[in-house]
């Protein structure tokens, strides 16, 4: 039984936490699939978004999770706000608290932000990604594509490739991925590698041809130059030309390996156009199609549970 | 009757297809003017609008358009998503469809990108506007207030006046008011003129007296001094002195013409503000309710196609 | 009975008025406490949010109201809208009447731009803060915050405190406090008080401890930097130790005072940050919850207005 109040990290929960979300999840992609999207679990309940960083996608994903399960949801672009104005996080939290929302989504530039701020306020929060802690909702939603693509999520080889320095999206996929029990790659230049990822329990490798041996599933990062900072830029065409995935370096994954990208990507950088488009190996387009359902799951498991303390 | 799966240009639209979205609108009219606005004709489907232009005018109407029929309504501002990121829209357009919208409605500066984007989604797509191309929903919205106000859509003369060159909305209109069997005349300076507008059976002018005789309707066009590079631009004062609209030069037309303006307008550039705020024969506020009634009228439409597409 | 057709202004309401408001807003606070917050009173109404100015905190609170009040709700961000383009406010004001809105919300930098809107369109007009002028929403929110306090809304001694000179809060206070036959006492810089304030009644001093002598509430106004230009800035330092409260300022108040806030606050400049988050005596979250169940009831009533005038 899921029984947490927040979702803030992939780290707090269970391996039957994480099935309970997908196994949701799942019949949240039929619903979605289906002629009447439009369901009733967050009706009477007030989500609010708030994003101090930029981000469409993961924003849209949430909206419409919550519009579709009848939430009154409202977005608050947190960079034109207050915060302009000098107010702290902590202010700006309480002020919204205040509003009595019921769903909380934060998405930080800073590691920790999201958590200190699920101390302060009364309802569900969940974590849309901070700095480079966590993101939830993304490492669930890769889990729940290649469940349904690979028919379990444990005992698979799952090659994560690139920028791991930067990414949020591998620190969360790595913890889930150790809970259900697979075998975790980390493949990239040696300057985007985090030093200590042994003790996560994942293999590192520099060289694509040894990282990819046997997977099951190969998951692209998308090279974050925004976050990169001073020394280290690699030029594009060497990065391709060592880490980029193609179908040649694919070759050394298992012959019915899957293709995996968070997104947005840069084609011809991390990954090959044709590649990512090929609909036989690429899931691409899947992942986004399990994120609202993910999030619809996420958000009704939390809902649920909210009620149930009010009651 | 109407079967088309999507709405991207006049172009593609028969007159009957045209008459029966002004004879829905026309109803959509009336439940605007009523107490209670709001239907359930896009209940539990999903609305997307996408707009890679800022338009708060057409977006806006879009989106109540869609809320007053129960759509589940989502904006996306695409100058500050992932486009920035370097994804292409191609890319962008295939995520979207991974979360199951059912209608998007888009807006791009560039002619055909919205027709591109439609051969890749699995929903009912509207243009609101490409580049020089098509701003169909505008032309229909001009056609039902011309159709209410003259009490047909037939044998009519109207001068479309100004900034042809740089304007979808005159290309919708001249290729619609052309099927209901109209007589089009195109007025302006020849720097505004495009070359070979006399192949799509318009009549050409570069003086209002001529353009305006014996007109029924006098379409006025925003010079879109944004869209301008380089050589030519006019002194806005000798602009409105030869092609501003006013009572003097309105005489050439029927007594009983009407002043039409997609807005929002440049007062004292090309038309005249008291001329434009005279309810006797401007229409301009009409045109912004009949706006929100066609785009009602043609979501209603796609939808019903959808779903029996579905079924 | 509340018979009016907009909110302008504190300055047209009479007591009757304000009470009313603020009994229908105090059941709005029980409902929104409650696990069902979402109610129909303007279900198949249209709410239009339209600030020329950026608000995060007063537009989602209307916003939050709208939605869950049923109303169908669009935000408009007016400064990258047709404004930019040239058009000016009223005809901006008259395009959005065509789109038949029931209510409409507006914040304008320029004081009056309200009223004069108002005078052009046919729906409800709420005035979110125009310029200097008025900010009825917020004296009505701090209103219901001190009657819930104090108990009562009459002979009360409330001291507003700092930056009065840009303060529409202030001056909306000010009327409001004064019609409810309270003491009002003014204390700041005489470089940030108007002169004239003995005119409406207020007795003006410039040294805290006089200032809050005995005083029941002490109401802290934001130094509005941003709003200051040329000559006269102070130094924030120097201001924090004349004007900025802090505990031993307060003692100067009744032991029972309460401290409020209108958001959002500058820590250490014109309060201390311990103080503001004492809830023995800070009611700073409370007026932002307030601020929501006063808009519910001001559109509640102004929608009743509007249905049966329609009738």
């Amino acid at each position: 039984m899921f029984s947490h109040r927040h979702l803030l990290g992939i780290e707090h929960l269970s391996p039957s936490d994480i099935t309970a979300i997908l196994d949701l999840a799942d019949t949240y992609v039929d619903r979605t699939r289906s002629p009447d999207k439009h369901g009733t679990a967050l009706a009477g309940l007030t989500q609010i978004n708030m994003f101090f960083e930029n981000s469409t996608r993961t924003q849209s994903s949430f909206e419409l999770a919550g519009k579709r399960l009848g939430a009154d949801v409202m977005n608050m672009a947190m960079q034109t706000s207050s915060v302009k104005k000098g107010e702290t996080l902590i202010d700006t939290a309480m002020t919204l608290n205040a509003m009595h929302p019921d769903i909380l989504v934060v998405r930080h530039p800073s590691s920790g932000a999201v958590n200190l701020l699920a101390e302060k306020v009364n309802c569900a929060v969940l974590n849309a990604g901070d700095g480079r802690h966590e993101h939830p909702t993304q490492a669930l939603l890769d889990a729940l594509t290649i469940r349904r693509r690979k028919g379990r999520l444990h005992r698979l080889t799952v090659a994560i490739c690139g920028d791991i320095a930067h990414s949020r999206v591998a620190r969360s996929n790595i913890i889930l991925l150790g809970k259900m029990e697979n075998r975790v790659r980390i493949v990239g230049p040696a300057t985007l590698i985090p030093s200590g990822m042994d003790r996560l329990g994942v293999e590192v490798e520099h060289d694509m041809k040894a990282g990819l041996a046997d997977a099951d599933v190969v998951m692209m990062l998308r090279l974050q130059k925004e976050r990169m900072s001073g020394a280290f830029i690699p030029s594009e065409r060497e990065y391709y030309h060592r880490f980029g995935l193609d179908a040649a370096k694919l070759k050394a994954a298992k012959p019915d390996a899957i293709v995996m990208h968070p997104g947005p990507m840069n084609r011809g950088v991390e990954i090959d156009g044709t590649l990512a488009d090929d609909i036989n190996v690429s899931v691409i387009q899947e992942q986004v199609e399990m994120g609202v359902a993910v999030r619809m799951a996420a958000m009704d498991l939390l809902a649920r549970n909210l009620k149930e303390a009010r009651a």
